[in-house]
């Protein structure tokens, strides 16, 4: 809820709109659109209204593109086409990739058609690829120009948005880039050429991840987005990638968490849209620890002879399962931000095996000792370590190995959620732990 | 392991450093640092020694602050002293941070006064603030100056850093801000003081992650930092948010996949050392699951005499703890992106409990249907469904509770990780399903 609220509601009663334009005008973008949210659709309009043509556009740009939308619709006509023809390139192919596509093209009609057709390429591209999630604003300049020329160029060109880099194109490809600051304080007639520098491209298709990395890696602000003919479409900036890294994460945690990502904001989808997400997955997990059931349920003369055993059920499943997800976190995370690369896969699987057993061996020993006062039998404490100590190996074994291997097969590492390898690992342990037990305990 | 190493090696057998200089130039400095770091001792010195300065510098930059640290004693000292001084300020700090005292005291004595100074003040910045993470580099203009005046004063200070935003400043107090790009599109004879804008600042001890939540909702490239009195101390771009995004939430993940977050890459840290990290805890967590064993141990008779109880304790138990991974792996990603805010809890509560019932009443009723061919009793499948649904309202309310009494209590919330949770449920679980098959079941 908007601090500003009361104040807003207060004007909007007096009909205040000097005043409340004058305070409008302190707020920012994401202010505004918080404010907005919180008022009854009439009240809405009239303080859009009020905005001028720049901010109504960067208040469009910070909703949601579902938000937008049905927000478009309360507008008249021609100030919804006034600001889809202003909006910058990327939030605006968003907004018409949710728009319904007979209002789509409605609109496309209705707008200049230079953005028309901009929106046209820029939804052809895949909304995770770099060409999704490029804008095609960008500062260029044509090669074998001197550097006051380049700034006259810059000046006369209408460039309407922030720019830092600036871009060297013969033609449309592309051969280097320069930095405004490097052109203010080069001698005017330096040629550009001689200045311009390489700087890493993507090409249009790559996985939106992979230029998050790249850009996050290399320290970048942005990173120009080439076709095919090494010809520049568009420019990916670090604050696009700081959303992509933001919403992956979320993404990853809620998959490991075991849910189905959410479509819309977790605070804006309803109780039952939510239970419709994770109930699927939790059905799924159910019936597969049936499988458990069914374990024991085979086991259960000899856990009638020796009722003992049932104590250390829930030890054993809980450690392994908790051994596994320790790994797979650590693995899920290392692939997401690029630390663990295919080249280094042997040796985290080596890793992991390995710290698998050191830990094994010591819950094994301790788990030991705890039943010794239940059983008092050494080969009944032997049961039972040796089947912490295989549960916690195979756990961190499975743990690492089965990001590795979704991410292989091309899906999402996190997938390998915590509720699956617990269930995994819960079928894995009472097999162990009671076929050990028949064959050591003679039951 | 580099691309570029068997070349490398080849032209460093070969001694022909000018094709190895200008290969070393075609690379990237994180491509530098990885190349270095799959060399020996000796290689290091000569490929570092080849740089020109202001490379060699973003090298040093782009390694970890401990490689740097250990690689800063194979240099000259002469060497070392020249890098420090041209080093990015935040850099520096961080690596000065990582010295050991003696040393750092002794090349703080060997650098540029101002360069010295300007160290002593940022480590006293505790590293996950606001003031540990800017950098000292800005370009400023005083205020009442002229478009043409400011240029030329950003032409005549030596700025050898990239910049996009311009400060203004009254003595040292910051009034506005400006875009390079502004400054270059206006009429030269425009006050800065009539385009100047106001922009959010921050506080020099504001928490990182508050700093990257405040960059990531508004879209900046940059926010200045200000002390007490208002005055520019330092900003922070948005690529260095960046980094502490990646770092929130892998620790966040390491956490809630129960361990405790490494001191180093993992990449970096032994088999022992990961081991040493993750131990602890799944200790802690072993001793907290042998009070489901002591459940179990006391409610042994009633087991004894209806043996089929067992089939649905591991059906139970993870049942209760995915539904309550599920709730708290959102929960704690909310909290991390500032998506849910302390003024939403209890409606994030209230939906929560609404979905544990919604979710526990479906699988209340699918596992009592799977318990009638096993017992064939009416009241053994109320038993079973009833624990079942209690378990999942608990777990989904609990997974949701817990996270944010942690955030309350001043802890991280991703404490509240996926194997603490599910320790606790198990013993839960098994309370509320042996209590009410006692009651029901009458054994």
């Amino acid at each position: 809820m908007s601090l500003f609220l009361p104040e807003v509601k207060e004007l909007l009663d007096e009909k205040d709109f000097d005043s409340l334009l004058a305070l409008l005008q302190e707020l920012s973008p994401v202010d505004i659109v918080e404010l907005i949210e919180s008022l009854p659709e009439s009240s809405q309009i009239t303080i859009f209204n009020l905005l001028p043509l720049e901010t109504a556009c960067d208040v469009f740009e910070h909703m949601e593109p579902q938000d937008a939308v049905s927000f478009l619709k309360l507008l008249s006509e021609p100030k919804a086409v006034e600001i889809l023809n202003e909006m910058a390139p990327d939030e605006r192919a968003d907004l018409f990739a949710s728009l319904p596509e007979e209002e789509a093209q409605h609109f496309l009609k209705l707008m200049e058609t230079e953005e028309a057709q901009d929106v046209e390429e820029l939804i052809t591209y895949p909304p995770d690829t770099a060409g999704g999630i490029m804008t095609t604003e960008f500062a260029w300049i044509p090669v074998n120009l001197t550097v006051a020329k380049a700034i006259d160029f810059l000046r006369t060109e209408e460039h309407d948005f922030d720019f830092y880099q600036v871009y060297v194109l013969q033609e449309k490809k592309l051969l280097g880039t320069v930095s405004i600051r490097e052109l203010i304080v080069s001698p005017s007639n330096t040629l550009v050429e001689e200045m311009m520098q390489n700087i890493p491209t993507v090409p249009t298709d790559m996985d939106q991840e992979e230029v998050a990395r790249l850009i996050a890696k290399h320290d970048l602000t942005s990173i120009p987005v080439v076709n095919e003919r090494e010809e520049l479409r568009g420019i990916i900036t670090v604050d696009d990638v700081v959303d992509v890294i933001e919403d992956e994460s979320t993404e990853d945690m809620q998959m490991f968490g075991g849910s189905a990502p959410l479509a819309r904001n977790y605070v804006d989808t309803s109780a039952f849209g939510v239970a419709k997400s994770r109930f699927p997955w939790l059905v799924l997990l159910l019936l597969a620890s049936f499988v458990s059931g069914f374990v024991i349920q085979k086991f259960s003369t000899a856990l009638q002879a020796m009722i003992n055993l049932a104590i250390f059920i829930p030890v054993l499943l809980n450690c392994s399962g908790n051994a596994g997800m320790q790994a797979a976190s650590v693995v899920i995370r290392g692939l997401a931000t690029g630390e663990i690369k295919f080249t280094h896969i042997l040796g985290v699987i080596k890793k992991e095996f390995l710290i698998g057993i050191l830990m094994g061996i010591g819950l094994g020993v301790l788990v030991a000792l705890r039943s010794l006062p239940v059983e008092q039998s050494l080969s009944f404490g032997f049961v039972v370590g040796i089947s912490m100590t295989a549960g916690v190996v195979i756990a961190t074994t499975v743990g690492t190995l089965l990001p590795i291997i979704f991410q292989k097969l091309g899906f999402d590492p996190a997938l390998m959620s915590g509720p699956l390898l617990t269930t995994f690992m819960d079928i894995t342990s009472l097999l162990i732990y009671f076929s050990i037990a028949v064959r050591m305990l003679g039951i």
